[in-house]
């Protein structure tokens, strides 16, 4: 595991390619939560999500004569787009390997970014075969989205810059899909937080992370039937002991709670926010008494919406 | 007039009461413009607009004699929430008239600010009939959103916030609707600025202000068919002989130009504006040559958009 003054030094590495975020507060929604909380912005974050952290992190991370070969991962969501942008910096190709049913302004986002698409069937073994296929083609190093050592490093520096702005947190919270933002947050607010206790949140539609920490094991999701579109997968067995380790609680909403959420940061706060991200205060909302009167910091984790197609 | 000296201590006195707001770039848009663009975002000043400013210069002028008997407006737009959230932080009553047919979340907006409201029949008469009526009855003073000085003068503060962050903008382009905010920038800018040129933008829908600079005296809107909704008024005799001295031009969009700005904005920069505020952006697209290599700044004079009712 990373040691703390290793983690700053990443966090150093990564700086000059990344956004420092700024960290915004809404007196009205302090008032209907009756609590103080501070939004941590990565919706403004390079690429529009904290992903461009984990990417940055883990393809510095590589030798030169790695890192020239190029890099590859199948994400149809963030992560393409982040590794896409990270990679274009250091001028180093990017394989996206997509299932051909992902949304055409998903693709165009790749495509502005630098990346070189492959399509595939839409199913995971397609998608882990023509990533092989390119691996072996071009010798580029394969990125995992959340289950990568330097991925999950990465992701926790947004809650290092929270800390240092925001030192007397109580709690940090943020969405869970695959795990990266958790763990990392984690592991971060750890070293960087005083007694800062860490939560995740996601959809009841798909609340593997919540079983998985019941039960001791990675569960997986029967279907996959949530607005959050980021919050989709499961967990992977390099984030998975973290969480088990340093996180309190996963708090599961219901989609009306998610879709209510993220209308209420969009109307009170005019950013433009993901569902993914919403998941997090419609946890607050809901379990309010909980966090009364407590400090709060609460990871916006992308703000990348299909303006064409929103659910209000 | 107001001296340079007057527009500082304005400025000053209605601080404690609003936000500085963020001045953002965008690379992508500055790589789409081919120039420097600054956005002074007044969505996120309370009230969610640039007419907290003016409203509150305006009741702060009051004498506190004239304040306790409240204030009126008649509006159905951000000013009508801008003067019921002063109001109420000088904890004066605020008199809103508004037409019977104005959007039931208008009239939210309203109500949560604060607002007292007085509902009349959808016309000019009416509106000004039930004005009178109510500061007959309760000797509260008239504010009106455009065409008064103070109100004018508070509308500037924000371009002086502006200059004072960026003191060398060689142009400031905002939004003209009914005059107030245009008038007030160019003012300050005259004071503030180093030549920095002034230019208005308006929809061709509701080209009033384009004509009125040609033609020399206030012209009207025979249609308001525009989706800028906070830009169908005219012009008034209090702001237009400022804009005729101060301003250069105004530049005229279409409204698809309008639309395709405002996506801009809200998928590059993630903030939620008007389709007012895009108004501004389209101009400068449109008119590219001009602008290319510029240090521009803008006014995003608002962020109340109908979630409901977006046109994309």
């Amino acid at each position: 595991m990373i040691k703390k003054e290793e983690y700053l030094k990443l966090h150093k590495k990564i700086q000059p390619y990344i956004h420092q975020t700024p960290v915004l507060k809404s007196r009205l929604i302090n008032e209907l939560a009756e609590t103080e909380i501070f939004f941590k912005c990565e919706n403004f974050q390079r690429s529009g999500a904290f992903k461009m952290r984990g990417a940055m992190a883990a393809i510095l991370n590589l030798t030169k004569n790695e890192r020239k070969k190029g890099v590859i991962t199948h994400s149809s969501g963030n992560f393409a787009q982040a590794v896409s942008l990270a990679a274009k910096l250091l001028e180093i190709p990017a394989y996206i390997v997509m299932p051909s049913s992902a949304p055409r302004v998903k693709k165009e986002a790749v495509k502005t970014y630098g990346g070189i698409i492959y399509e595939c069937e839409p199913n995971l073994k397609a998608r882990e075969k023509a990533a092989e296929e390119i691996q072996q083609k071009t010798g580029a190093i394969f990125l995992h989205p959340s289950n990568q050592l330097d991925v999950i490093y990465g992701q926790g520096t947004a809650a290092i810059e929270l800390l240092e702005e925001k030192p007397n947190l109580k709690t940090i919270i943020t969405p869970v899909g695959g795990g990266g933002l958790l763990a990392g947050t984690a592991l971060a607010a750890n070293y960087f937080g005083k007694k800062c206790k860490i939560l995740g949140a996601e959809p009841f539609e798909v609340d593997d992370a919540y079983r998985s920490l019941k039960s001791g094991k990675i569960e997986t999701n029967p279907s996959i039937n949530t607005i959050a579109d980021g919050l989709k997968t499961r967990l992977g067995d390099k984030n998975f002991p973290i969480i088990q380790e340093f996180v309190s609680e996963i708090i599961r909403v219901e989609e009306q709670e998610i879709i209510d959420a993220m209308k209420l940061i969009w109307e009170r706060m005019k950013i433009v926010i993901e569902a993914s991200s919403a998941v997090a205060l419609a946890a607050i909302l809901r379990e309010k008494k909980q966090f009364k009167g407590k400090r709060i910091g609460l990871i916006i984790s992308g703000g990348n919406v299909d303006l064409g197609n929103l659910p209000f």
